[in-house]
């Protein structure tokens, strides 16, 4: 083995995916000491996205002051990549959950911070801005951070506000004239893993305000102010956003990023395989190892052991899928592209027991996996 | 792959050796139609010991009637092999615990049954037999069995009787004057994989008494008896049996097979690599799968998959294992001849949950392993 790539998930709840990737990477170097290893931890856009791009492509951290999720200062930061043309962005960075932990309240909390972000990045001189959405403590539909970059909103007494979940539905008007001009011709990409739409039975608030400490006359509120954030950018800015799939992530800040700068959406391991080069980095590659929580017929939906393997088996390279758990009835995916799944489960052992187990369990199931392709290799 | 060995220990409670034999083959075949299989199901000793043999190595079962635990009549079977030279007995088949369901009684029972198989065998003229020890309801010390070919066991009223578990300590002289010719000259090997002693703490009575059925009181009793029996052996054959490992399986079977019929102690492994000509049958192999139910630091001490596994490093042949479980510290594994072990477990659950789906477990399992070697295969 020349050349491996690793390209795991995270497994929710017990291994990040830079964990995996040191693990795995581990194995290999026992094994083939001289093999040219290339990790990528794939990034959902949630916490800890902007680590996974830079430890994947190098890069920097660029330090800015901005407003967390009740207006006040706090210090966080940004990823610059590719020589400081890309910027990327995680929305929990200043607008997570766990930045308002005893003070969950989506009716009050904004995205003020994630546009001052944005616009920083702008005014760095990036050509392209990623942002990931997941992990958000909002539901003001992207309009904190609109507001930040001088999207202007009105009330019917034609006052001028930042609006937040509560105050939604006393959207008016909105008016676009004085966006900052830095934003202008810059490539915003949104990632985002979830296809909720704005508002409705499977919107933001119904599907997601609850977890972020909506009770259910709050979800009501919640949704009735997406609603109505709905119909005025559609009569304003002229899109309707009403049935986009993800419009509903983070607290529709999926549909904010669309109406507000003209960003597309992307699943987040199509938004890392684009930035990586993926399809150059296996070219010469021997074998590519990749892993989930949990692989079924879900993962057929774009996940990421099926985004890799898509573009893997263009260029005929095995890939060796590492999981948590291994459901029934997920023959397709060796159609699309996987070579063969292996869990990491040493002992039958449910998973309150297992979690517990999980690196050493990883580590485990890796090194057997190499001893067998060492006895291929050998021979 | 051209020739692949399958010879996998049975996953105790879920899957008989036979049942992994035929998946394992089954998804060899699918990957490799045209390779060579050759299955080996691995006897313990136990029931079931007949069939692994038949089924590895082809031969016919001989039906007889004999004495039940209960000195009743019975029919049932040994097992022909090698042209007719080699007898495969399972002690099982007529002294063992299932045929006394709710009259359990160590006390009571005998293996008498057994050297009338033992007797018939020699009768029909093989030059071998193999006695498989395990699952019996006996504590006879293989003096029912005794008895059968013609050894005489008098008290010290020089009246001859059967002894049983309970009138073991009544046995005064043993006199080995008119054992059956018959089965002079004949190789009597005894298949056991522990290596309890004959009596004390650790042997057949105090160990394996409860679970056949005796109280405290009747332990002590046998054990007792047992040891009676290990004095009297030692005057009247001359064989100290006392420290013998192994002594002490299916209620001190062992130590009579040892005193009454010369035969040797085996691990069943070994008696099962000897009988298959196991170092010839791997010689062109290109892969041996094996497995067992769990493997672990007990593992180590020459069960199925490190005897397998010792074989195949001399002829430098990769050996696969599937098991239900694998444990942490068991390295020493790889040095003996393991390649890599693949654990069944497809998901996160425990033992309880996961016994019910062992069969599509090691399927999905096997499937996995052949696409992943195929994959290397084909380059």
């Amino acid at each position: 083995m020349k050349k491996a790539v690793i390209i795991p998930d995270s497994f929710k709840g017990t291994l990040s995916s830079e964990t995996i990737c040191s693990i795995m990477a581990e194995n290999i170097k026992k094994y083939f000491p001289k093999c040219h290893i290339v990790s990528i931890p794939v990034a959902d856009g949630g916490e800890g996205s902007v680590n996974c791009f830079l430890t994947a492509l190098g890069g920097e951290k660029i330090y800015e002051t901005v407003k967390n999720p009740y207006f006040e200062d706090m210090r966080t930061f940004y990823g610059l990549i590719n020589d400081g043309k890309t910027a990327v962005i995680e929305m929990a960075s200043c607008a997570g959950l766990p930045l308002v932990e005893d003070r969950k309240n989506p009716a009050k909390t904004t995205t003020y911070g994630v546009g001052q972000l944005i616009l920083a990045a702008c005014k760095k001189g990036c050509k392209k801005i990623i942002v990931g959405l997941g992990g958000s403590s909002t539901n003001d539909g992207g309009t904190g951070a609109a507001a930040a970059l001088g999207v202007k909103f009105y009330n019917k007494y034609e006052e001028e506000f930042v609006p937040v979940g509560a105050t939604l539905k006393e959207i008016f008007k909105i008016d676009m004239t004085e966006r900052s001009a830095a934003i202008d011709y810059i490539e915003i990409v949104t990632m985002c893993d979830i296809d909720n739409p704005m508002y409705g039975a499977n919107g933001a608030a119904y599907i997601f305000g609850p977890q972020k400490g909506a009770d259910s006359f709050m979800v009501a509120e919640l949704d009735e102010g997406l609603r109505n954030l709905c119909d005025v950018i559609k009569r304003d800015i002229g899109i309707d956003l009403k049935d986009i799939p993800g419009g509903g992530a983070a607290g529709a800040m999926g549909a904010g990023m669309i109406a507000f700068f003209n960003s597309k959406i992307q699943m987040g391991i199509e938004t890392v395989l684009d930035n990586v080069n993926f399809d150059e980095v296996i070219n010469d590659a021997d074998m590519i190892f990749t892993g989930e929580g949990k692989i079924d017929s879900q993962s057929l939906r774009g996940k990421v052991v099926i985004g890799v393997a898509k573009r893997a088996k263009k260029k005929n390279v095995a890939v060796t899928v590492v999981v948590g758990g291994a459901e029934d009835g997920i023959d397709e995916v060796y159609d699309m592209g996987v070579t063969s799944i292996f869990t990491i489960n040493r002992l039958p052992q449910d998973f309150s027991t297992s979690r517990i187990h999980s690196k050493e369990n990883m580590s485990a199931t890796m090194d057997n996996i190499l001893r067998l392709i060492k006895s291929y290799k050998n021979k």
